[in-house]
């Protein structure tokens, strides 16, 4: 029987509509959970406070505050360096919002913070596919596309806090507009949820006589879900759209992998159910288009987390990371 | 007067045609200087061995093998994980060649190598503009484009130990072929001195009818200085080169920026002679290709290092980065 160290790490995935929290031991095993509705909270004070009622419950149960090495918190457009969470157009509170400080304060832990992609990819080293790399990149192919960079060992967080914002490189330039940055052809226009929806609307349009199972659904009720399940069933269009949202996320990687060599690509979210369906163009096109030196090198695999479990746990690895200086106390 | 430490590190750039070498103080200053011709050995053994005549030679000048700390070698697919040497197109000695061994052990110092592009950027680090910075890219527009990546004040190496290829990626999917790698659209096609004629070239054959000064130039004797020249002479078609070329490199460095966030981009070689011309289209092109959230924060800069020394800098300055394990010995 292996012994646990009786030492615990508190997650908190902040999400525009949800906040996920629990108490994560060493194995990455999620001992207490707890959720609240995010955009309840009028300001940043008041979903501080009932954020903190809930892990000093989680806290009670497993044992008492001294048993918690601090608090690892995953948000949007969080900043690591910082502790704060700077204009996250999905939240309510404006502005730049201390949040490791005011939780840090009241729990009277130390607490780091960080966006949520470059937490899953600690998440990873620490309790997943990635575990004793030290030279990876994971990315989040869902209704957006996240990623997390690490290089020597160590999460790649850049002179501001927010390098690794991989879903808005350039990779069709003059390419399809982004719904909300209104940037030209980026990853995240093509092989996110939202990307796989637009590309099935443009085949479907350019094949007006083609038959397709998608045309039973009215256009704006379309979903990716949609697209997935006619896929499924060998519908020509559905197949031929995760083909090219392959293809574009392929050549997306060959970039990545020449910029840091890793040695894998750890792919995460929504997208990847489609199986093979993405992953065989993804693995063709990333190798297509790498120099000769890097080929047949970059393994491009799963996340190994559950996917209910995997913000919390990517948060809480952010405690196991701690340096003493890294607390907010 | 500041006392500098008796200290010194050899620095060893092995191109294809010449092997440079001097021995560096901890300011940048280069007190010693050889060189000889790189292809005139036919094995790599010939080569060490005229090399380190040439280095003792010099460490005899400076007071003797006591006083260097180390050697740093530059070189072309330098491994720096294993010191090696691994198939270089532009080398005689074939396969993996064991260089920083073969180095150390007949000078009995401690030898780290690494490919031309990475030591230019521990260059920086150490004597030049990115002196103090912990997270910058060097990117290198010659003949060819290289790359160094610096992020948590290390350069970023990958699991093999060659990261930072970022000449070959791909900014022009289904581009300009490139020459030697067969890739399409890679940013040494369009960013290099090659690139550079082959753009004016294509210029000059879209409109045929445009007069310009380059046309005086039989077209397979057209170089990037004629076109430096006739672009600083006010011609229409040079100044359009410069201009596209301009463009693609602010395309790629947008990409770089939301990779890794550095605090500036430095560059370095010939292509950057042409100041604002090549200068002002880049920076315009990267700002309207980044996220908001990274705009009007990443400095655009030249190198601050001598052209003739710095690839003989770059090189010296592995050494000083040097902990007692990196040491071949």
């Amino acid at each position: 029987m292996t012994t646990i160290p009786l030492e615990y790490a508190i997650g908190v995935d902040i999400g525009g509509t949800n906040t996920k929290c629990g108490i994560v031991n060493r194995r990455g095993e999620v001992l207490q959970y707890e959720q609240l509705s995010t955009p309840e909270y009028e300001t940043a004070e008041e979903f501080v406070n009932a954020l903190c009622v809930r892990l000093n419950l989680m806290v009670e149960k497993v044992g008492g505050h001294d048993l918690i090495k601090g608090i690892g918190i995953g948000a949007p457009n969080g900043n690591y360096y910082t502790g704060t969470i700077e204009y996250a157009p999905n939240l309510r509170w404006e502005g730049v919002v201390p949040l490791a400080e005011m939780v840090s304060k009241k729990m009277n832990m130390p607490t780091a913070l960080t966006n949520d992609a470059n937490a899953a990819a600690v998440g990873e080293m620490q309790y997943g596919a990635a575990k004793g790399m030290r030279d990876f990149i994971t990315i989040t192919l869902g209704t957006g596309v996240g990623s997390g960079i690490v290089a020597n060992g160590q999460l790649i967080y850049g002179h501001d806090g927010f390098a690794g914002e991989l879903g808005h490189t350039i990779i069709r330039p003059g390419g399809r507009p982004h719904w909300s940055t209104d940037l030209n052809g980026s990853l995240e226009a093509y092989a996110s949820a939202t990307g796989v929806v637009l590309s099935a609307k443009e085949m479907l349009a350019d094949h007006p006589d083609k038959p397709s199972m998608m045309r039973k659904y009215p256009e704006d009720e379309l979903t990716s879900k949609h697209v997935f399940d006619c896929a499924m069933q060998g519908d020509e269009i559905a197949l031929e759209v995760y083909r090219f949202t392959g293809q574009i996320l392929g050549e997306a990687l060959a970039n990545f992998v020449m910029f840091s060599s890793p040695e894998a690509i750890i792919l995460f979210g929504g997208l990847i159910k489609a199986g093979k369906l993405i992953f065989e163009p993804t693995i063709e096109h990333m190798e297509r288009n790498l120099l000769p030196i890097f080929r047949n090198k970059v393994k491009v695999i799963k996340s190994d987390l559950h996917e209910a479990d995997a913000a919390i746990l990517g948060a809480s690895a952010l405690v196991w990371e701690m340096k003493q200086s890294h607390a907010s106390l």
